[in-house]
C-alpha cells in the first residue's frame, strides 16, 4: 500500500521550494531591465500554490514512508520538476512550445544538458538563470537521493560507499541524516561559491561565472553562450572549469572526508583511482589523436582533449571545440566514453565508474572460476567481498542500460535518424550528458528532433538520471499489487 | 601443468582427419577437369604429414586430459585447421596473400561467411567446394564442442540443456560419449543430405546444392555465387533454405529428441519458444517495414523478411537482398538481431538466445528482488530455477560480449573506418555471421579491410566461434601459474 497522504506532502513541499527558487529570477531581471519580473513572480506563485493544495492539508499528518513511496516520490518529484519548470519558459515567450519546453526543463533538471534553443543568446538573463538555476537544483536533488535516499531503497551497489555516511536504516530516517544533507548541501555551496570567484577572477562576468558554476557542479552543462565554452577563447577558463568538472563527477563522501582532513580515505578510494585513470588513458589517447591529426601545438591538443574527456566521462556536456570535426576514431572514443559516466555519489549521470569497475572485475573473475571452478572467487572492491546480490544488482544494470540504449536506438531509428545520431542522442540523454554525435553533436542541438522523439528522449534523461530501477520498478506489475 | 603429450596427439589427429577431408577436393578436380587435382594431393598430403609428425610417435600414450588441456585443445585446433586449411587457396593460386587466405579459411572454420572474394564465381569448382566443405566440418565441431566438450569445461551456462545428453563428467570421459558424438553427426548429416536433395530437386544443379546444404547447416554463409542466395529468384530455394538455416540454428538435442519421438520435449523447450518468438516478432517488423517502404506486394516482402531475419538470428548470413538498401530502421532492426545469435546447441554462433532470454530474466526478476528485498526470487528456465553461478556466467558473457564490441570497435575506426562499417565488421565477425553492415554489407565484402584489421577480425571470429571464455582464459596469467 502506498502511503497516499506522506507522498502528497512531500511533493507538495517540493513544488512549494521550486516556487520560491523560481522568485530568484525577480531580482535578475530588475538588474538587467529586460524581462517582466511579474512574470517570474507569477510562475513561483502558481508552483508555490499547488504545492500548497497538496502540503497544507497534510502538514500535520505522520510521516510514513516505504520503499514504494520512495520510488513514487522520487519519480514525482522530477517530472512535477520539470512540468512547472517549465512556467517561466512559457510565460516569458522564450520557449513557445509546451513539448520543447518540458525537454529543455527536464534535460535540466535531470542535469543532462540538451537543449533545444537555436539562439541562447537572445534569451533573456533571468530566463537563461533559472535554465542554469534548475540544472543546479537537480545537482542537489541527485546527491541527495542517491547518498541518502537510494541506499534506503537498495539501488545498485549504492550500498558499497554509502556505509560510510551516515544513511537512514529501513525502518526510520536517522537523525543523523539530516546533518549529512547539511553537510553536502554546504560542500556543494562551496565549490559552487569557488568556482563563481574564480571565473570571474577570469575573463567572465559575474552573471557568466554563477550560472556556469551552477551548471558545472551539477555536470549539467548549460551554457549561457551558443557556442557552450567555446566562446571563451581562455586557457585559464577552461582549466578551471576542468577542475571544478572534475570535483563535481567525484563522489561528494570523499569532499565530506576532504573537510575532515581524512585525505588517505580519498587516495585509498578505488572508484577515485579508476576515475582518474580512466580520465588519463582517455585523455592520453585524444591528446595523440589531436596533435597528429591538427598538426599544431601540444598545449591546445592537450587542453582540448582533457576538456571534453572529463566534461564526457562526468557527463556535463561543455564543450570548447566541436568533435564531430575530430577524426572519425577520436569520436569513437567520445562515444565509447558516453557509457563510463561519474563517481558513483556525484552529481555525474551514466553507468557510473563503480559499476563499470565491478562489472569489469567480475568478467576477470570469471575467467579465475573457470580455471579454478571450485575456488570462492569474489570481487573484491575498496579491499572487501562485494556481496553476490550487489554483483547481481550491478550487472542487471548494466543490463538494462544496454536494452534501453539498443531498443532506443531502434525507435529513434524510427523516428527518422541515422544510425550515428540516433545512437548519439541516446548515449546523450540516457547518460545525462548533453550533447551526442552525428546531428546531435556539440554544435548542434535536438530542436531538429521529431516531436515523438523529444518526449521520448525526455524519458530516457528521467530513467538515466533516477538510476533506471527507480522508474523501471514502476513499470513492474508487482508493484502496484496489494 | 598442460598435458603437453595428450594435446599434441589430439591435434595431430585433427590435422590428420583435416588433410583426409581435402582429398575429397581430388575428384571435385577430375570431375570439372579445372584445376590441377595434384594441388589438392599435395595440400592433403602436408596437413596429413604434420599431423602425423604430432600423432604417431604419440599414439599409444595414455589420453589424459583437464579443463586446461581442453582450452589449449579446441583453441589450437581451430587455429591449426585455419593455418593448414590455407594451403588449397594458396597452393592453386585462387587467393594469393596469405593474409587475405587465413581471413577467408578461419572466416570458413568458425563458421562465420565473411569473405575478401571480390569474384566468388572465377575460383574453380573443387576450391569453391573446399570453401564450402570447411564450414561444414567448423559446424560439426561445434556441435560436437557445445554439447559434449564445454559442459565438462564449464562454460556459460552450457550445463543447462547438457543435462540432458549423456555427457563426461568432470573426471573421466564417459563412455556414452562417443555413442553421443555419432547420433549428432547422424543428425547432421541427415539434414544436409535432405537438404541437398530439396535444393537439387528445385533450380540448384547438384554441385551448388552441396555446397549450399554444407554451408546452411554450419549456419556458414558462404555461397558459390557472387549475389549469393538473391542469385537464385526462386521462392522454392529460398523458403528451403529458410527452413534449414531455422533447423542449423535450433539446438541438436532438440533433433535428437524428434528422432526418438519426444516431440513433447521439443515444444516444452523454452529456449526453442523464445528462438521462434524473436523469429517471428522480428519478421513482422521487418516486413510491415519492408511492405510499406517498397510499396509492393506482400508475398517477397515476407519471403525476404522471413530469410534475412533467420539468416542473421542463425548468423548465417545469406541475402536474398541488399538490406543496406532498406529503410535506415530496418537496417538497425538487422543490427540489434546480429546481438542475438543462434540456439545454444546449434551452429550458431552470437551470444545465443539462452543467454540473452536469462539476461532479460535476470533484469525482469531484479526489479521485483528490489520491490520484495527479503524474498528469494531465482531466474528461471525450462521450469527449473538457475543456479546462482550460472546467471552470474552468463552475465560476464554478455559483459565482455559488449566489452569487446565496444573496443573492437575503436579498434576498427583508428583503422580507417566509419562508425557503421566498424560496428558492422565487428558484430558480423564476432558474431560469426558474415556480411555487416555499413561497408561490409551484403553487397560488399572485407577485401578492403586494412591488412591489421583482417588480423582482428580473424581473432574476433574465432573469439566468438568458441564462446568467448575458452580463448580468453588463456590470457589470464592465472592459466599459465603451476
Amino acid at each position: 500500500m502506498l502511503n497516499h497522504r506522506t507522498i502528497f506532502r512531500i511533493l507538495g513541499l517540493i513544488l512549494i521550494t521550486e516556487g520560491c527558487f523560481m522568485w530568484l529570477g525577480i531580482p535578475v531581471a530588475l538588474i538587467f531591465k529586460e524581462h517582466d519580473p511579474w512574470l517570474f513572480l507569477l510562475s513561483g506563485a502558481i508552483t508555490v500554490a499547488v504545492g500548497m493544495l497538496a502540503y497544507v492539508p497534510l502538514r500535520k499528518t505522520e510521516l510514513q514512508l516505504n520503499r514504494r513511496d520512495g520510488y513514487v516520490i522520487v519519480t514525482g518529484a522530477w517530472i512535477l520538476f520539470s512540468l512547472f519548470g517549465t512556467l517561466p519558459f512559457l510565460l516569458t515567450g522564450s520557449i513557445p512550445g509546451f513539448t520543447d519546453a518540458f525537454f529543455e526543463t527536464i534535460s535540466g533538471f535531470t542535469t543532462t544538458g540538451a537543449s533545444i534553443l537555436n539562439n541562447i543568446e537572445e534569451l533573456s538573463h533571468a530566463v537563461l538563470f533559472w535554465r542554469s538555476l534548475i540544472q543546479w537544483l537537480g545537482g542537489m536533488g541527485i546527491i541527495l537521493l542517491t547518498l541518502i535516499l537510494l541506499p534506503f531503497l537498495g539501488i545498485g551497489g549504492m550500498q558499497l560507499f554509502s556505509a560510510e555516511v551516515p544513511s537512514p536504516t529501513p525502518d526510520k530516517l536517522h537523525p543523523h541524516v539530516k546533518d549529512t544533507a547539511k553537510r553536502l548541501w554546504l560542500i556543494y555551496m562551496v565549490f559552487t561559491v569557488s568556482e563563481t570567484l574564480l571565473l570571474w577572477a577570469g575573463e567572465m562576468n559575474l552573471y557568466d561565472a554563477i550560472c556556469h558554476s551552477l551548471t558545472t557542479m551539477a555536470t549539467g552543462g548549460f551554457s549561457t553562450k551558443q557556442a557552450s565554452i567555446a566562446y571563451w577563447d581562455s586557457p585559464y577558463i577552461h582549466y578551471v572549469i576542468t577542475v571544478f568538472m572534475f570535483f563535481a563527477g567525484t563522489n561528494f563522501t570523499l569532499a565530506y572526508f576532504g573537510m575532515h582532513g581524512q585525505f588517505r580515505k580519498i587516495w585509498e578510494n578505488e572508484e577515485f583511482k579508476w576515475y582518474i585513470g580512466f580520465i588519463g588513458g582517455f585523455t592520453l589517447l585524444v591528446t595523440i589523436g589531436l596533435y597528429f591529426t591538427s598538426g599544431g601545438e601540444l598545449e591546445p591538443a592537450f587542453r582540448n582533449s582533457l576538456f571534453q574527456v572529463v566534461s564526457i566521462i562526468t557527463t556535463t556536456g561543455y564543450a570548447t571545440a566541436d568533435y564531430m570535426l575530430w577524426a572519425p576514431w577520436i569520436i569513437v572514443l567520445i562515444l565509447l566514453l558516453m557509457f563510463f559516466g561519474g563517481s558513483a555519489g556525484s552529481t555525474g549521470g551514466g553507468p557510473k565508474i563503480m559499476r563499470i569497475v565491478i562489472m569489469l572485475k567480475n568478467s576477470t573473475q570469471e575467467l579465475k572460476r573457470m580455471i579454478h571452478p571450485n575456488a570462492v572467487i569474489p570481487v573484491r572492491f575498496n579491499k572487501m567481498a562485494v556481496e553476490q546480490p550487489i554483483v547481481t544488482n550491478v550487472l542487471a544494470f548494466i543490463t538494462f542500460y544496454a536494452i534501453i540504449v539498443l531498443i532506443s536506438m531502434a525507435v529513434m531509428s524510427v523516428l527518422g535518424n541515422d544510425l550515428d545520431t540516433s545512437v548519439g542522442a541516446v548515449a546523450a540523454t540516457l547518460g545525462n550528458i548533453g550533447p551526442g554525435i552525428g546531428k546531435v553533436g556539440p554544435a548542434l542541438n535536438f530542436a531538429e528532433i521529431h516531436m515523438a522523439g523529444k518526449w521520448y528522449l525526455s524519458f530516457l534523461m528521467l530513467v538515466g538520471r533516477l538510476e533506471l530501477f527507480t522508474v523501471l520498478v514502476l513499470f513492474s506489475p508487482l508493484f502496484w499489487k496489494k
